[in-house]
């Protein structure tokens, strides 16, 4: 059997079964938005993502600095998903003989901004030749109130932060050819995909204040990420369709928004679920950030959608589709 | 400049300065065999190292069992070589098409192998498609008494673990179509690249025992790892040529032994440099290691090597070519 036909899932699934007894002292393993391991008293998020050219990333739609930020921030945004703060980032570069000194400056500039910007201490790596560029990045975080995927109820109503469905619009106008600085709603598209900035602030208020029940970055898409609040919370969720949160740009854009913003993936926004007794409390929070009530958690395990007419639509709680997804964002994406 | 004609070296101290400013809390940052990283009153160590098919391995010469145990021994050996204990890995996994089930489930069964003999727990990571196979393990370890490269000191005596030159010659007989399972001298040999084991246990003796004042994993060949101790610690080391330890069948096999001895690369044997007055204290250990005495650091910053006439002889202390020398060990070993 060839991994194209292989249900991704049933590969994580495998991979966590068979690691599974020699994970019992760690507190949360795999299968959230990152590992958390004791050190003496103190808890530490950590999280790695892989970019790979051509899968993750194209080359000639990237601008290197931008790589380099973005690099980092998937990675800050599962540290944010889970409440805490980002510290130490390691590297693992690859680069083909290609690569020109201005790129790789380029690249590290960037990379630079990012570490800046969280107060973030790059402290080791290793670079390699490749055919294709790989960047591979480790984060480490500190968390006090840790806050996981799986502690959703019925009852408590869903979030989101900033607007969705953006990137993915930023991604086909790549592929169309537009590139930024032609027109200042195509760029705000544009950045959505080519850099995004997680709102890590948000992720540790949230945290702090202990508001939320369960959370997660949406890196694959709401439908995805939801379905894995769901699968962890043992709970189902509804989703009122008017209420995402849609930018102007994509609206004027894109006629499938909706989909884009259920399916489209790559936003690097959070996904939250709040108890009832605790959302006058988060409308504190929504004069600083931009929040948006999308729905709310049921006890039946489906996924719903309810439409503008208030019509209610079972959808696939979709799995864990990473790897295909992935790719077809690059390779496929309508 | 593109980058092939790159002086890798300057490249890593760029990024080195670079990132200086943000690193002022890191206890060991870039350039040591791993970062050290505070989180309470423990010093943790983490280390990256990316494997990349046709740079660091060849999918047709590498069983994928003993693949997954060499992506974590290779990272193990960072550990090691700074007297620390591995304990946390996470794994970033780039899988192309073709891949098919029975490699994928060998592989983790290789990595699993190397998680239960080390007690490490596999907490977290990433898979994804890609052209070639892409293996990024992270580790974090924790240490008390960290080795650093730079404590040693004109007198203090040079020693390695293990043999020297096996895994170099393994490769070569690996590129002339020799397998495992065919002979026994050879298999040894084949097996010092495939599947090599780093003294983890002897580098966390010496470092309990505050028996060494400098410490590397000799990844890079002797020479290099070896210049490593000698430019982090200001000063330079001589080389007694007949006292490297060579296995029968590097001897047996290869007329240029001592050269694979020296520059071989990929042994994951320890080099270290322990004060005189610590020797007797040391032998101990020799019941229990092969561990051999191979020179002395000097005062005068050079590398010399000195043959079994007692000729002695300067040799450039090679500077970090990781870059170069990885792509070489697979394209191009003699």
């Amino acid at each position: 059997m060839k991994l194209t036909r292989l249900e991704e899932k049933n590969l994580i699934e495998a991979i966590k079964q068979e690691f599974l007894e020699s994970n019992k002292a760690v507190p949360v393993g795999l299968g959230d938005d990152a590992a958390v391991i004791k050190a003496g008293d103190t808890d530490l998020i950590v999280t790695k993502d892989l970019l790979i050219e051509d899968v993750h990333f194209v080359f000639s739609y990237h601008p290197a600095r931008l790589l380099g930020k973005k690099s980092l921030n998937v990675n800050i945004s599962d540290i944010a998903a889970m409440g805490g703060m980002p510290m130490y980032a390691l590297l693992g570069l690859g680069l083909p003989e290609r690569t020109d000194l201005e790129w790789i400056s380029d690249f590290f500039a960037g990379l630079k901004s990012a570490t800046r910007e969280n107060g973030i201490a790059l402290v080791g790596g290793d670079i390699s030749r490749a055919k294709k560029i790989i960047i591979s990045v480790t984060l480490i975080g500190e968390g006090k109130n840790i806050i996981r995927r799986s502690g959703a109820k019925p009852g408590h109503v869903l979030f989101v932060s900033g607007t969705l469905g953006d990137a993915r619009q930023g991604l086909l106008l790549l592929k169309r050819g537009v590139r930024l600085g032609e027109t200042k709603y195509a760029d705000k598209l544009l950045k959505a995909f080519l850099d995004p900035t997680p709102p890590v602030q948000l992720g540790q208020e949230l945290s702090r204040r202990k508001l939320v029940s369960a959370m997660i970055d949406i890196s694959d898409g709401l439908s995805i990420d939801l379905g894995h609040i769901c699968e962890e919370s043992g709970c189902g969720a509804e989703v009122f369709l008017e209420r995402l949160p849609l930018s102007p740009e994509l609206c004027l854009l894109q006629r499938k928004r909706l989909a884009f913003a259920l399916r489209g993936g790559e936003d690097y926004q959070l996904l939250f679920s709040v108890p009832e007794k605790k959302i006058r409390s988060l409308s504190e929070l929504q004069e600083k950030y931009r929040i948006t009530p999308i729905g709310r958690i049921i006890s039946d395990p489906g996924l719903y959608v309810i439409d503008k007419k208030g019509r209610r639509k079972k959808t696939e709680i979709k799995g864990w589709h990473h790897f295909r997804k992935r790719v077809n964002r690059i390779e496929s994406c309508e």
